[in-house]
């Protein structure tokens, strides 16, 4: 091919170059390769059979089916959290994007970043109110931050890079294109330019400053509260100095969308779930400083229980927000307290047990402890079982520690495919609860067809045990029958090797510790993925 | 007890009475009860924890947990259509809406009535953007006729009883009450009255008269177009006299949230899905009468193909609305073109065929005809493969016949759910494709756990086989490597047999008409729920 063809073809230059005749799909599909965007998890339908045909005309985008939409919205919000960088979604008008809204809920509260591409009837069909109308944008509104209709096709490849550098925006956003039918499959005048990538925010000088004052005036009194890119390796690293230092604490919030643990990593306890465990938590602390986080509050009311979590008195400082640099800002803190790794003394070697006997959470938490291989992925959806898996894993191999940031449950089994697909070579462990696993099982089949690296250890407690603990919580006293039928998942039992066998996942139950490590062992020794029902 | 006392706590006369100290849960659960919404299908969080707790404490509300929201609110629909009065659901807050909010697409285009009581965090406590903090009257509104948040536990009552008006309206109504904790927590006033049950509206004589003159003037060219209560048996039978009478051809839209169908009723026609074959059985028509459906369009729009269906020239003319008495109408019509019982000519007897050998559309048809027990409910969502159920299944034991009405799929699996509580005595039989089976698996267990009388058969073609054809109809060509992933359903095969089991469900894979046969039969003898995989 001679290179003026080649030069004919590289539409890197301008905005929108009609080089080239193609439709508005295709249009689309083009720009986000160009812009990074290079996954998208798919669940389509009529009206985006034009995207799905511009897939085989365009190189470069990975497609991966989901079953059901909240498995792909989850995956992509594991894969933005692992990456970094955007995936897209593709999702079939109001009732597909409905169904994801609530992994996309989730993404949300964990400032990921997503492009949806949601189809639409054709402009001039929208009036006759065939079955499938909605109101797409008004579903889409209250879990994205940037919503578009695209007019038409030459409209088309624009929209969508805006949406690319929506998503891609310092915070990260849930950007929500939608897609009539019409401006998919009309001519379209080319690709779209995505906007260069914003530098990471910086910090503010004077909040690090500020925080320092405040380090050297209180430091016992003072709580580091550290979420987002402070829970890198790096981030921790420099807070253990901080602590070293100046004497305050180190904490994160009840959930987090990313933390590195591990040993050699700064262990960190996070605010508990339980309010009456929280309370006593923060109840020394006469200052926080925020690192990304918000001033601490429950997850829900309860009678007679207060919705902050600090002690009266305490001041809040907010040293970096969300996507400002927390990593340089913590270094220029370290710097103005004059912390350095020498003030860090050396951790003592937390030895690992391989537990025998019954499963209990402590024991399930040594056996998860001791199968963690060098930089996996937890994902963890265990809820009440667990509670109790922070203190052993902090001395596994190093990992990273991935957490449900909206409470709407069914993230895991999804995020855990995002995370996957985003990190090939590392395996992932995702921990759930057997009522949390079934809002979004069909996110095995994905597992199995993409053949993942992932191990799916569900903890089969038959029964919705935080909410039989809610119930306690919100002083309901004891559930009578009616009640415990909505709380008790035994009637029947849920099968998950059946259920496993169904989608293609191999898969065993353990009854005792013994089978648990054996499990465990061999399920992250072999590639593809697994899934281990631990019954309690 | 003395006879006052009862009469203290008979709250019967007035709108709000303060006589028993209750809270607001408690309130709420005691009016819909006394409402006569006494079904209430349930995925709760903690804060419904409340109402959770009130069920114990009063009698007469039947509680079905679903673990998925969109197997409630299914299932709802389902309750619906069969008993004509509406069910509540109990959801977790937005993103436990948001899981419903497909299902509640299709209830609300099949003018469905539901009350929905969805948790909200505490008043006091939505301010401080919990995680579980999003927009929930926004995420109501696309699929809700009626939204309210209460704002304390005395309107409670109230509201709750303003949301039982609304789903009881004529048309029926997606009504939404959202309820923050602690107006569930807080003291209540007492019971609320749901006012008097408006009267199937009647119908406009002046559009009966109009409907009469067309008949009488071309009734050869004018199609009377039936949904909604025309679909009854004693409307079909009043329909069938007047095209007798007048020649003219009576059908129904391509789907209807339910219809009178088999021997001894009358046979109509549907417009055919597919928009190409459509257009021909429309085309000889110069009037449409609307007996509550509507000006027929095409479910999707497509490339240089019309949105509307009826030919050029045709004029429409509406006789009754949705929620309009149309038998009553079509008695009238009957009346003032004078046709009566005796114009029909008995039907020919139509015999069932047991069908052998392989598995085709047709004889999958067959076997479903014959197997179909008397007063059975099907609920269809069988899409390309139940193109031929129609015709044969004409022949088959009375039954009724249920479609999706809003096109989101994974509608049918809990719509029986609803349909088999609405009525015990009947067996209902579920017609779903793998594709749109995994949408909703999770309504198996809940078919296990209230030992419902269901029959799902899962045709297992391995393709989301309408896309394909979509692939065509939108005009897209061949599909490569890349599109045909995204269609096809064959790596790994799902086992639905292992997927009943995991769920408590028994099941059976068929791969020739003989073994069907057998299994349908055998399922249809047996209580509880079945599972049929129809290996294609």
């Amino acid at each position: 091919m001679p290179r003026t063809m080649i030069g004919q073809m590289d539409h890197s230059k301008s905005p929108v170059v009609g080089a080239k005749r193609m439709n508005g799909a295709e249009s689309l599909v083009r720009t986000m390769v160009k812009g990074g965007v290079d996954v998208c998890f798919t669940n389509p339908g009529t009206s985006e059979m034009h995207f799905v045909a511009a897939l085989d005309r365009v190189p470069g985008m990975r497609c991966v089916l989901g079953l059901f939409e909240g498995v792909v919205t989850g995956a992509a919000d594991g894969y933005f959290r692992m990456k970094g960088t955007p995936a897209s979604t593709l999702l079939h008008l109001g009732p597909g994007l409905a169904n994801g809204l609530a992994n996309l809920h989730n993404a949300k509260k964990a400032n990921s970043g997503i492009v949806n591409i949601v189809g639409q009837h054709a402009v001039y069909h929208i009036g006759y109110n065939a079955p499938l109308t909605s109101d797409i944008e008004g579903l889409a509104r209250p879990m994205s931050s940037w919503v578009r209709t695209s007019p038409d096709s030459k409209s088309v490849a624009a929209d969508g890079a805006a949406a690319i550098a929506a998503a891609k925006s310092a915070p990260p956003q849930i950007a929500t294109l939608i897609l009539p039918a019409d401006t998919a499959w009309n001519e379209a005048d080319g690709i779209a330019e995505v906007p260069a990538e914003q530098q990471r925010a910086s910090y503010s000088p004077q909040a690090v400053e500020q925080a320092a004052k405040i380090l050297h005036g209180d430091g016992e009194g003072t709580l580091l509260l550290m979420t987002g890119s402070a829970l890198s390796e790096q981030g921790l690293a420099l807070a253990e100095r901080i602590a070293a230092k100046t004497g305050c604490t180190v904490m994160g919030p009840t959930f987090r969308p990313k933390m590195a643990r591990g040993r050699g990593r700064f262990s960190i306890d996070r605010i508990h779930y339980v309010i009456e465990n929280a309370l006593p938590m923060l109840a020394k602390f006469r200052h926080i400083v925020l690192v990304e986080s918000d001033d601490p509050v429950a997850f829900f009311a309860y009678p007679n229980k207060p919705s902050v979590l600090r002690p009266e008195g305490c001041d809040v400082h907010r040293m970096t927000s969300w996507g400002e640099n927390s990593v340089a800002a913590l270094e220029a803190l370290a710097g103005a307290v004059k912390a350095s790794a020498k003030d860090v003394k050396p951790q003592a070697v937390q030895e690992l047990v391989k537990p025998t006997g019954a499963l209990t959470h402590a024991s399930i938490a040594q056996s998860i402890a001791y199968a963690i291989p060098e930089n996996a992925i937890l994902v963890d959806e265990s809820l009440t079982t667990g509670r109790a898996f922070f203190p052993p894993t902090a001395a596994a191999a190093p990992h990273d520690w991935l957490q449900n940031m909206g409470g709407s449950i069914g993230f895991s089994t999804p995020l855990s495919i995002g995370a996957a697909i985003a990190c090939p070579d590392r395996k992932v462990i995702t921990m759930v609860g057997d009522g949390s696993a079934m809002y979004t099982i069909q996110s095995l089949w994905t597992q199995a067809r993409e053949n993942l690296n992932i191990v799916t250890i569900v903890f089969a407690n038959r029964i919705y045990q935080i909410l039989r603990g809610e119930f306690d919580n919100v002083g309901a006293g004891e559930p009578g029958q009616r009640a415990n039928d909505m709380l008790r998942l035994d009637r029947p039992t849920l099968d998950f090797v059946a259920l496993a066998k169904g989608m293609g996942v191999p898969g065993r139950a353990v009854t005792n510790a013994d089978e648990f490590n054996k499990a465990l062992a061999e399920a992250v020794a072999e590639p593809g993925p697994r899934l281990i029902e631990v019954q309690m």
